[in-house]
């Protein structure tokens, strides 16, 4: 059948655009081997570990201040799937009110403009243009009993069996994920340790920011650096981690091995058809998301650009933009993007975080110093702002420790609107509110 | 002696525009009866109640996940003052790094440009400049056993001596105070009645987002409308407060009567000397917060106009700057301040709300589908933003519900920075937080 | 024929968004009986008035610095039809470029989604969408001898029959073309009477700008308020007007009589068939250029909102916009587009330019003191801006004097986008060049 | 005597700042040798070369479509000197104005914070504050002969002894004076020769736009690459200018020879006590025009950052603001500066104006489809836009060809802003401006 618009995949990247091109008038076909919506985000992804965080995060507060709670893991894995369940109903009645029709099923593409859905029926599509919101997948690397490893998809998957906190948990890895999982187990009681490879936690991020999450985090999570795994070898109800260091074989005997070692991109069978780019990092596009196949857009974690669902959706919105005027009217702000890596405490940052040329003023104020985190006793941390000198323009910024992932937001507008210090300092933040810390910060300089 | 500057008033009015002006050079000095800096707000106001509120909200969310947990309210007022003497002591390392005099005292103005402090010490002042930063206090009306009640600055001082939870409470007010006391008390056990005069609670807010209000909070909380006091009478350690309903006189009996009926501006004594005018709402400025005599400021709670401690930081500066430069060179844009109101669960807006001539587009979102409020199973409330006609310029939103109070300040950075529909539309609010339905509103429109 | 989109009109209301549209894959056809784009703005308005305005405004600086030159209206014809005819062949090939189906034809609506176009060739035209950008046309009103009199699209039509210089001329009206006309054609020489029917000329702008209009243009012009006119005879080459003044009847003799009494929206045959409303003023439309039948846009003078060939392209644009989106996401933000008055000087606003209820603050510089006006030795005039208290947001505009067609731009630009007082200050307008007075007016607030 | 702020020269950098902080309620003097306000740019500088550059361009155009005028070139110097007659009054009112005190001498430095003015009478002055404005002064290299050659200031310069147009005139130099003052005695009728050590004119400036420019200007103007001169000799009213080109030795006889071979700053006597740091370019200052000497600021052509009048203005009050705050709190974006050659045509740019790393989107227009352009039949040139990829945010722009100096403000309120390419597409530039060709290209990529 013919469709103006085939969408491949049912997230983030996906139904957004899928939504859009539909109330526009075009015809569009969705096809996910999931059949609900929502992605890996919402079924093992970031929704799932984030409820469970949340609850961390509580349990911890209330023990702090109120008594010596211990956290039940299944009543928290049963919420996890109610909040899941919820979403996926959500997500259907959403396709019935956007009237795009939506299959569950594998597609592979058979020509330039074809594809065929495999599933619970089989549709052969013919499309003007194809939007590829397939995601990632975790990458896990072959190690000796890598089999008997989990991924942070069986932790958090809708249903999941894992519904007995683990006593213990080794998780291998340095990346978000890893320090995510570490912390958040860590704080539901679980004995964790972590095996980096390199001398390095989340390479990607500045490490001056990178240094004040490690001195916020909980000290008893055991990370170990310069400790690449060389073995995984279950014994009975045991594993037995087996991990070199400085020259040394060493060994931690656990209960649950967790690989974060990293996602790669998912891409459809026949796809090498699309004569589509493809790098290391995913299916190359640019801001307007449009692949080198001009009928080809490909939103998401697929194009490994910026990994996080809040992107995805931005970037699924653009590619139907660019669908509806024929050109590339639309395009994303990568630089305005905010990033959190949700531990506890969490970090979170957007934009330009370095100085590496002193054309950047920065501002910033202790958490020590805000209310809201006096209120908490949660008193680690700080708002980091960057300016570039002259224009006083926001540039990016950080927050470490308390309400991170929501005060990011605040500072992300600035960046994306391009505000000067002199208009932030300006506006009188909520009081007492730790977006507070970022008046405080910003004031300081000005 | 002569100062350049003489600033009346610890609080937030006072001490941020004290600090600048020293900075820049000016010799200043500064007299409050406390002692302390910090204001009211401080001592009994916004950081004690608060600190209450988010340790009776987090009891509501451990008893809704974990267990049914008591608190403790004397660990909470302990902690409380814990967090105010922190705050005291913060504020003394600031005076000294500013090298502002503060003098603790009362003033008296004693002539057109000359004033005496009474206090520790007694200092005789010239000043060329007058911050009259003096606040407000709680007006108690002329009620047969008014002395019986106590006001909220009672229940939330420093080193308060009510330490015990009363088991019963009666509010005697419908603004904000009264509402926030009664939820928060309410969540900790209470059993609580509020005695509204009018048929109106929060009468200054619109009430469309009232009525959204009254839905969210606790239905056991008694609120009686068209009630006006008549007395209070003491039997032993309980209260009979006597209202009016429907012309017939009705009762009931309490361990504690709070008047929650309004504050009013606070005057020096020999005020009256300056000849500054004063109207019902307080002494009169304009956004560049002069009077209307020059060389007399008047920020914060004593203009009544926005009695926020945020406001009158900000209106402090303002004050501040337009003495440096020697003419109103620098303004309050009151249009973007956010006010919240701390009920639990809370309400928050900024700027323009209302759609009176139609020149206003609403986009709105319901938590009921907002990842983080499922995540809290607080579904309850939305986002609402108003935007102007044609230029799609963010005019005012509020938030209620969840995070409402941190939310605010995205919106208000929109409202405050002419921000479009499309500028926000843009932007990708982290996932999974309650900022996504700001998203999520404004790209229902785009 | 079916087509997705019946543009009717080859004018700034359609041809912009008939472009986008075609660019966007949609099937899309233009009709106009001229068989030309460029609508009146280039066949006989704004073009080749502004043409005849600047060689007329040119003359009279070349006479103040360099010699009394007499200026040759028949060459200054004739290059004003050269302009046009460039004008003419650029829009050809815009044509071909964006691949529209252009008819020269009148378009007859024969039902609900379906017309004909009667001329060159007969289509017959299904659509899905209709763009009505069919403009104005001058309002003659009945009065005895109107025969004898012309319209601004005589004197400035392409191949205009009128070469010669009138020696005088009898301008009927006071709005801004009986403006325009009196004073380009007082600056080459003619004498000219304007005969106003009320106290009042350009009523619909603010008064205390045309109150410095008046000041301004040459006193030479006689403008005769209070005087309709009764009649226009025809003696030979002569034209009589008889008007009436305080109850009296008064007579002129002149060469041309030239009714500049408004204009009155075109309309379709068989309009009525599509059911869309229509107002005193035109078409009724919404920012969102859409009808109230949502498949018919009306942008441009056919709606009356804004009759200028700037605001026609950028509805255009949004009617296209917002056809492509299938809903309205697209705005005209009215309150920013800058109009002139193309009078000898010249005026020019933006925005809300009057202060009803002192929320304003007016900020202003007098050209008398501007560079480039004392070396043009035009002194007159004024830069005038307005901001709203508190945000200090530029509200509106406007200029009286030199370069107010071009500054009203960088006026504009901070009126659409919002800016306030302090971003303007801080920007430094090119010296010495007229924009400096921006600079200046603001500076002197700030 | 004491003086808060000691302000040497009377220029765009000095006077500003001057009336600010003397209204501010500062002590403030100024010294000028000139004893009149405006500094170079008023009295040999802008204004003066603009006004002669204006009749000139406006001589061109009369000629164009009038007749064969002659322009009278002792009429133009008549109005050049009355123009700056006016301005030294105006300035002379605005002393008066802002009580400042001003005195005509030459400042010494005689100790940190001590100097005398030695003039009309002799001062010495204490000051906290020292504002240096003292400009610059044509360089003129050591070249046998070069007591026979004039500079810009003297052809300039009020009641300056050239009133007689040259007829011939060797312009040595490749920079922006050498380029304007070519064109401009070129448009009058002088013969004009213009000998260039490099192979390339205005080096400073993105070369793309300087060979539009190159393209632009009148081909009979004879400019010669790689010429350095050797010697200028005097034969009675001759002058034979010998210059090197490929190994020979080359001759021009003229008139006038004109040395433009660059500007160096002004130093007061004395200047090395305060041991303030001077690089090549000038005295060094950053954004906040402070020096390595907290208390001495350098606004303005002697820190040779950007030295054009309105960039100093912008300095010398972002200089006093920093005075009044004690602290850095204003800044000087001096990325949004306006550049302008004033060459007939003129060129003008802002901002970024390259794409070295293809991280920019360009948008452009040619003036030969501007109405405006069309009108005057000025049809060569562009506007060219520069966007970051991804926000769209405007980084720069040039404009050559007609109304540059205009326009390019425009754009640098962009610029200044950080307005997006969206943004400014929805504004709707007033209709038949050349700013519409601002909007006709970001409409291209939108």
């Amino acid at each position: 059948m013919k469709y103006e618009v085939l969408v491949i995949g049912g997230g983030g990247a996906s139904y957004p655009g899928a939504f859009r091109l539909s109330k526009a008038g075009k015809t569009v076909i969705m096809a996910d081997p999931k059949g609900v919506l929502g992605g890996n985000c919402l079924y093992q992804g970031c929704i799932p570990s984030k409820t469970i965080r949340e609850m961390a995060e509580l349990h911890l507060r209330s023990k702090r201040f109120f008594a010596n709670i211990s956290p039940n893991f299944e009543l928290i894995q049963d919420h996890k799937d109610k909040v899941q369940e919820k979403r996926f109903k959500q997500h259907d009645e959403e396709i019935k009110e956007n009237n795009v029709e939506f299959v569950k099923g594998e597609v592979q593409v058979t020509g330039d403009k074809t594809a065929k859905i495999i599933g619970e029926k089989e549709v052969d599509v013919e499309f003007n243009y194809l939007i590829l919101g397939t995601g990632s997948e975790p990458f896990v690397p072959r190690i000796p009993g890598s089999e008997h490893c989990i991924t942070s998809d069986d932790l958090y998957k809708y249903k999941t069996e894992i519904r007995k906190l683990p006593s213990s948990m080794v998780i291998i890895g340095g990346g978000y994920i890893a320090l995510e999982t570490a912390t958040i187990f860590k704080a539901l009681g679980t004995e964790v340790h972590v095996l980096v490879r390199s001398d390095k936690i989340l390479r990607s991020i500045d490490q001056r920011l990178v240094e004040i999450l490690k001195k916020m985090i909980d000290p008893e999570i055991d990370i170990k650096f310069n400790s690449p795994v060389l073995e995984v070898e279950k014994n009975g109800n045991e594993l037995k981690v087996t991990f070199s260091q400085k020259g040394e074989k060493k060994e931690i005997i656990t209960e649950k091995v967790v690989m974060a070692t990293g996602r790669k991109p998912v891409l459809p069978k026949g796809f090498e058809k699309l004569g589509v780019k493809v790098s290391q990092k995913g299916v190359e596009v640019d801001e307007s998301i449009r692949t080198n196949i001009p009928y080809v857009f490909a939103p998401g974690d697929v194009n490994g650009i910026s990994p996080y669902f809040h992107s995805a959706v931005r970037q699924s919105l653009v590619a139907s933009r660019n669908i509806l005027t024929g050109r590339n009217t639309d395009f994303v702000n990568f630089s305005s993007i905010p990033v959190t890596v949700f531990t506890i405490p969490p970090i979170a940052y957007v934009g330009i975080i370095t100085n590496r040329d002193s054309s950047v003023i920065e501002a910033s104020y202790k958490f020590e110093r805000d209310s809201r985190a006096q209120i908490y006793d949660e008193l680690e941390g700080e708002v980091r702002l960057f300016f570039e000198k002259g224009s006083l323009r926001a540039l990016g910024g950080w927050v470490a420790g308390i309400d991170a992932p929501s005060l990011i937001n605040e500072i992300g507008y600035a960046v994306h609107n391009g505000l000067t210090a002199k208009q932030m300092a300006e506006f009188a933040d909520q009081h007492p509110m730790s977006n507070e810390s970022i008046t405080n910060a910003v004031r300081s300089i000005i």
